[in-house]
């Protein structure tokens, strides 16, 4: 994770002084709050805003007064009773705003959640830094042979040093050429005065979609909650899925009881449709169920048999 | 303005006491928080929360840190520029919630606004107040002569009292009719055990569209924006804008810097077509331009008049 | 259902000439196309436009061309996938478009769907007709004792009576009022030219909340179908749900692979927490299970027990 | 423009035969359906489907029945009116659908317009071609020095060569070393069974931003005339502007009077604020005013002089 000096000492500054407010706070969220948490080789998460709490999601559902008026136990059971249910809007009542550091293809796949503000460094307007994601040996997958957008077992030996000696050559030469082409003395550089360079527009699709951005992302706590279920999931790749992973702490401290409420009734739950539900209560009232005479696909089949552990 | 003992109790709590937060604050916007505003005769808007201030739209459309690190006049000239030119997503990294009490036939025009979060109070689960907007004498207004969606002239003498006793007269009627039917001992009154009581879900649909109601809302600076510049206009319906105007009161405390450019290039600017540029070119040539030759429509020669001030 | 001559003229020309197309067009669905299905007493659903079918979303899903190159087999199969893991964004590859007429109490539920575009007749801008809902004697339900947001019993007698009675009566009164204050001789009567007559926008604030309004209301496939899971829900309010139904008619009439998966996946489904399914393999295992031992709060236990039909 | 055999018979397919609706069609844009119009070097846009047509715009401002009941004049007065005023839920009323083919920096640009449905070529799950886009010579423009995010001239001689060698030459190295880490026996090329091959998700990343991808991008009309109002404007990169370019010969097809409309009030037409307002207003009046003491910026007074053309 490379932070600038410059970044740091904004990041000390940040966190030199509290000020009084008469809005909710959590502490444990505080505690990190502007601070970086490490994610890849380059990247980052950090929040640097957020607004409300469990309370306000509470207080939402409740359309009514009465902050701390009710005992924890109900508030817990109350935000268990929505997230099960799938009652959204009470977690649309609380904001946070993080700052990412993240390779571009990564980015391409985040953006595609749409509910969300973005705003994210312009290689239109400015030059990229010389980053590149490669990723960690233990990273370097094969092509899954039974899933054709996931992967197989780790690259060994001549095969993976080859790979990451490809990634890393192909990132600094075409880098390399990114700044001979801009011509604006970059990296101590000095400028070639016979030559126009390129515009930053143009040079930049020169770049490999390793190379990290950067952006601000602010998203309400439902919609986070949508992004997070998608991407902190197995299926997920592992480039997304530590970023969606970091935030994960960030709600942990956040909203606690949001969190342990997610996990059970969103990330740990299974959906099953009216053909499996109709197979469990088949089996539970003791028939032996075979795939042949449920109703189900292979396919499917296979997908309740991992959901009942059998 | 009608707050409970209950609800009155709950602002002095949440103002008691101030916490520490290391996240921007904005001093001016505490001073009225969770306090409301009257608006109408028996609603109010009240901020119960924010996150950002002119600053943050700033580090978001520098997409760096540095907060402070410039001189506030330039932070000044980055937010005129940005309003100017609509670019609009550094705005949408500030976020507020109100909470609002109003008629509901004001909520039915304001809910178009999609790009918000919502929270209401639900008539289907509770039973709704004997509250309803009845207009003050200076706003009964006649139908406008020239527009389909205006008023006209102040109703006088007979037949503004009819029209307010009729107004008075059906909402407590319906009113009335609406306890009734829920027959809940409510205000007071006694169940009667022989009649089993209307759902509320139905008994509501007996109340007038005059009746308040109240819900959190919640909205990114941008789309509050874009509210206000059609809710504060003239031609919006007074009951709405003054909802607007209580707002853009709260905007005016928040962020003050996008506040001031909000005036000058939303609120107070004009739209010119290319044809009406094109006469404006004229005769800021010395030429005398009639509708007759200007290539423009009667409605559009008064509307670019109108603009110019001639 | 209450439509005017000229609106069933208008309905009469759509219908009487096709016109060559080279887009996907669904047979089924033309053959509805523009007619209105009635909905309780004034109200109705049509179906005035429509983009896309059952190709389009698997074509989507493929992001390839080949259309009809795959057997249709291959097709179902596809789209029962992606229901089942919510691969939503095939879905929104489609579009539909209603007309609905439908009470203002109901027209408040429906618009917190914000994903969708709508039109609605302006009561600012025109005069409403005399037209309210008033339910079936059958749907006239006492509160749920048991869910604060449910019906009961059907009133039964003079209670019954009674409240239609009432119903019929504040329509009534309210509306003659609402005409009265307008003075614009709607309904055959005469101008009195001694009163300046109120605006329409504060005029129709003195009509009850069951008179009916009508919109255009257009909707890609996912978020309608979204729209259908909550609104065709049995915890639905009975008077949004038959408008649900009729969109489910013509849903199945346009895409009938994608209403099969969507009646299997989405409707008949249920979701069960990490606990919940812990409890299903103990039972699965011959354990027997009960309430105090399994993790679940009695609610959740109650649940479980009626998604297994125990 | 590289389409495949495949695509190509596809596409002579889906233009063999019309089918006959009850639906509104557009003859000028069904001749172009399916077709694709080439943009950049590799690049092309296509219509695939729509919905609605100017009647559309019409009826839903109307919220009526009544299509063809008034006059062609009538239409196109309304449809500039609601232009004119950002009446904007009318134009929302009509759907459009793309299949475009662009580079990967450009699909970058795009995607930042949310409010639209977009299925994306994966690959995660697939192969992506070797195609670049290399900019034509007369395209390959220096940074602008007056502009942060513009182009200066043209690069010329030796320069506008290396640089385009230097494109053309990371590009194909970049994609030799994808397909050789992925080991699939793409091109014809042989599977070394030595090597297990990296996975699809992870190779991508080494291929450059100029590589071109693919996506089905649909969207209502409203929200595509904001996009061509940023993208068709000579401020936008010219490699979305052309992209921009082929939608706007679409939408004349398929909309003429929106076309017509957009052209003049939104395209061609010019914000002033009200600061600058006052500045016209007193030329008008035949007084000299400077920057000095005009109470605007230099920039915005440049800006304002632009407008006027002086």
């Amino acid at each position: 994770m490379a932070l600038t000096d410059h970044q740091q000492r904004e990041i000390a500054e940040a966190r030199a002084e509290t000020r009084p407010t008469l809005r909710a706070t959590v502490p444990a969220l505080e505690e990190i709050l502007h601070q970086p948490m490490a994610v890849l080789d380059h990247g980052f998460v950090r929040v640097i805003d957020y607004m409300g709490d469990d309370a306000a999601v509470v207080q939402a559902a409740r359309v009514s007064y009465g902050r701390g008026t009710r005992k924890v136990s109900e508030d817990r059971g109350l935000i268990n009773y929505l997230m099960r249910h799938r009652h959204t809007t009470p977690f649309e009542m609380c904001e946070i705003k993080f700052h990412v550091k993240l390779p571009v293809f990564v980015a391409r796949q985040w953006i595609r959640h749409r509910t969300a503000n973005v705003n994210e460094y312009s290689a239109r307007y400015s030059v990229l830094d010389r980053e590149f994601y490669i990723p960690a040996p233990e990273q370097l997958a094969a092509q899954s042979a039974v899933n054709r957008q996931g992967r197989g077992a780790v690259l060994e030996g001549a095969e993976a040093e080859e790979v990451l000696a490809i990634l890393r050559r192909d990132a600094a030469q075409t880098y390399d050429d990114y700044l001979w082409m801009l011509n604006e003395a970059e990296e101590g550089g000095a400028v070639d005065s016979a030559r126009a360079g390129l515009a930053r527009e143009l040079a930049r699709m020169n770049l490999t979609l390793n190379v990290y951005t950067q952006w601000y992302w602010k998203v309400d706590l439902h919609n986070l909650l949508h992004f997070l279920s998608l991407r902190a999931d197995p299926h997920a790749q592992y480039e997304i899925r530590v970023y969606a992973d970091a935030m994960m702490e960030a709600v942990r401290r956040w909203v606690p009881m949001v969190h342990d409420a997610f996990l059970d009734y969103r990330l740990g739950a299974a959906t099953l449709s009216g053909k499996m539900l109709e197979v469990v209560r088949r089996m539970l009232d003791g028939e032996t169920v075979e795939q042949a005479g449920s109703g189900l696909g292979a396919r499917e089949w296979r997908e309740l048999m991992a959901m009942l552990g059998r």
